[in-house]
C-alpha cells in the first residue's frame, strides 16, 4: 500500500489481554450497565492504549504545526496566505481559539513551524523544524518556504516528506520522554482543506465534490473554483492513488506530512492520540493507511462542519464524541474532548464499586 | 396552563440589547466567522443571561436532589428503592460517578435529600429537605418518607409540591448568595424514569410508549410491565394533563419538584442552568411550562440514552451539547458538559481579535 520511507515506524496492535479484567472493572462500578455509554468504551481504550487496570494520562499535550501551501496562492483560500503566519504569532501571544482551550482545560501546547512561508527569526516558544523550500522550488532568501504547488508538481519530494515525517516523530519523542502521556494535534496552514480533501479523495475514494468543502468561508463560486483546481491537479497526477505516502508527497502540506509523523511515533510510544477535525484526519488516514493499527490509539475527538470530513471519518470507521459543527483546526476540536477523555480515565480509576460502595445490585 | 402555587416564580426574558455587541465581538475573534459553531451561539447566551460583553460564570455547581418514589415498589426498576439512599450514602463519600466528573472538572456539589426513604440523620453534609410523607400517606417513625404511589393517588399534595418548589428554590438562593453563577442540577431515585415519563407524556402529548424506557436496565419484560403499570397511572388520573402543576403533584417525584423550583429560582437569579438528561429534563419542562422564559437560561447538556428523552427535547425545541449514549443521571451529563461551557465564556472572554492580532481579514 506504500512505497519505502525513511523512517520505520512500528505500531502493535492493542493487546487485548487485560479486556475482561478492564470489563468486569467497568462493569463493576456503581451505575447501571453501560449507563456511561462512550465513556466506557473510552475508558476501556485508555486501559488497553496504556497498559493498565489503573491507566494514567499524565501531561496532556497538544502540537500545533503550521505551514504554508502553494496552491493557496492559486486562489483555493477565502484568506491570504500571510494569516498563516499571522496565526502563528497569534499562537505564540496565547490569543488565538487553541491557546484559550489549552488553558481552561489544562493542556500544554507546543506550536511548530513546519514550513511556514515566512521568517520568525530565533524564537523561544517556537520550535523551528521547516523541511525547506518545497518540491522544486529555486532556494533562495525570497523562496517560498512552504510546499511548491500541486498544480506544477509534487507538493514536497519524497525526501522532503520523510524528513517531515522523521521531524514530527522527534517533536513526539521528546515531550513523551518528559512525561506527556496523551496527546492531541492541531495544525495552522492556510490552503490546507484543499489538501486534505484530495489526500481523502486519493486514499478513501468518495467523490472529489464531496471531499471538497468551504474551508475557512468561500462563497458558492469560490467553492467552485475550488472543485476545478483540485480536478485539474488531479489529472495532472500521474502516480499511484492508494500509496498513502505517495500523495502525501504530492498533495500533502508539510504540517500534514509532519502531523502524521507525530501521531505515527504517539501510537509507536503507546500515548493516546486525540485526532481533531478534517486536516488532522488527513493525517489519520495516512497514518492508517501506513500502520492500520494506529487505529488502535486514536481517539476522534470532533466531527467537523467541514464537508470532506464525512467522507473521511465513513472510511475510518470513526465515530468522533463531539458534533458542534466547529470548523477552525488548530487541535480546538482536541482541547475541548480532553475532559471528556480525563472523565472516562477518571470514572475507571476513581469510581466506587458496588462492592465497596454497599449498593445493592440489580433485582 | 397551571394551578396557582405558594411560590411565585417571575422569570424574565432575556433583554436582548446586548446582542448586537455581543455579536460583533464574537464576528471579530481570530477565526472564520461561525467556525466555533454552536460554542458561538453559547456564547451569545452567557452574554445575555449574565448581562454583559464579559461574562463570568464563577463557581459552577451542581445540585443533586435524591428522592424515592412510592410506586418503585410496585416494580417499575431494574433495582431495588434502598438503592436511592444507598447511592445517596455513595455521594457523600465521594465515589460516584458525579463526584468524580464534579471534580474532574472543578465543579461544587450538594446533595439534598428532597425525599428519600430512609432515616440518614444529622449529616454534615447533606442537605435535608425532606418535605414529608408523600401523598395522604399515614404519619409516624416507619412512614414512607418518598412519595405516595401514583397507582393509588396523588404521589404528593399540592402543599407538598409547593413545599418542594420552595425548599428548591430556598437552596438555589443561597448557594447564589455566596458566588455562585452557574448551576447544574442532578438527581437519584429508583423508579424516577418513569415518573418522568409520565410528566413527559401528559405535557408534551407523545404516546405515552414513546415516553417509557427501560431505565436502568430493564429487560423486555420488565420495560412491558413498566409500560402497563404507567397506563394504569394515567387511566386513574382524572385531573387535567396540560397543567404543569396538577401533573407534578399527581406524578412526580419530591427530587423532581424540588429541582423545578430550583431551576426556576435559578433563572430567576440570572444564572445560566445546565440541564443533565430525562429526569432533569422533565422537570425543566415543568419549569417552562409554568414560565417559559426559563428556557431562555437553559444549557442543554446531553441527550440521553432513555428512550423519552427524544419527545421531551423535541417538545422543548432543545438540542443537546453532547450526545454520548449516557443514561445515568445524577447530574454527569451536566458535569461532562461544563468544560464547553466554560470554553464558550472563555473565547468571548479571552480570544484576540482580528484587529488587536493583526491578523489579515477575509480577502
Amino acid at each position: 500500500m506504500h512505497s519505502l520511507t525513511a523512517v520505520p515506524f512500528v505500531v502493535s496492535p492493542l493487546d487485548h489481554g487485560l479486556e475482561p479484567a478492564l470489563c468486569r472493572k467497568i462493569d463493576g462500578k456503581t451505575k447501571p450497565p453501560g449507563a456511561l455509554g462512550r465513556l466506557e468504551a473510552l475508558a476501556l481504550q485508555i486501559g488497553l492504549v496504556r497498559g493498565s487496570l489503573a491507566p494514567t494520562l499524565n501531561q496532556p499535550h497538544i502540537v500545533v504545526f503550521a505551514g504554508d501551501h502553494g496552491a493557496a496562492k492559486a486562489g483555493i483560500s477565502a484568506f491570504p496566505q500571510e494569516v498563516t503566519w499571522q496565526m502563528v504569532e497569534n499562537f505564540l501571544v496565547g490569543g488565538a481559539a487553541i491557546n484559550v482551550f489549552a488553558r481552561a482545560n489544562g493542556i500544554g501546547l507546543t506550536v511548530v513551524d513546519a514550513g511556514v512561508n515566512h521568517d520568525f527569526g530565533a524564537r523561544p516558544n517556537l520550535i523551528d523544524a521547516k523541511v525547506g523550500a518545497g518540491g522544486t522550488a529555486p532556494a533562495g532568501p525570497a523562496a517560498n518556504m512552504g510546499t511548491a504547488s500541486y498544480l506544477d508538481g509534487p507538493a514536497m519530494t519524497s525526501q522532503q516528506r520523510d524528513l517531515a515525517l522523521a521531524k514530527g516523530a522527534e517533536i513526539v519523542g521528546r515531550l513523551a520522554d518528559n512525561g506527556c502521556e496523551v496527546m492531541g494535534f492541531g495544525e495552522m496552514g492556510i490552503g490546507n482543506t484543499a489538501s486534505a480533501a484530495l489526500l481523502t479523495h486519493c486514499l478513501t475514494g468518495a467523490a472529489l465534490a464531496a471531499c471538497v468543502g468551504r474551508g475557512t468561508g468561500l462563497d458558492d463560486a469560490g467553492l467552485a473554483r475550488k472543485r476545478e483546481l483540485l480536478g485539474t491537479a488531479l489529472s495532472r497526477y500521474a502516480g499511484p492513488r492508494d500509496d498513502a505516502l505517495a500523495v502525501l508527497a504530492q498533495f500533502g502540506g508539510f504540517e500534514i506530512a509532519m502531523m502524521t509523523g507525530a501521531m505515527l511515533a504517539a501510537a509507536q510510544r503507546r500515548l493516546l492520540v486525540l485526532v481533531d477535525g478534517f486536516i488532522c484526519g488527513a493525517a489519520a488516514l495516512v497514518a492508517a493507511r501506513i500502520a492500520p493499527a494506529f487505529l488502535d490509539y486514536a481517539v476522534f475527538c470532533h466531527a467537523s462542519a467541514e464537508a470532506g470530513h464525512r467522507a473521511q471519518l465513513a472510511a475510518l470507521g470513526a465515530n468522533p464524541l463531539l458534533s458542534l459543527d466547529l470548523r477552525l483546526g488548530e487541535g480546538t476540536g482536541a482541547a475541548l474532548a480532553w475532559p471528556l477523555v480525563r472523565a472516562a480515565a477518571a470514572f475507571l480509576n476513581e469510581m466506587a464499586s458496588f462492592e465497596s460502595a454497599g449498593v445493592s445490585a440489580k433485582t
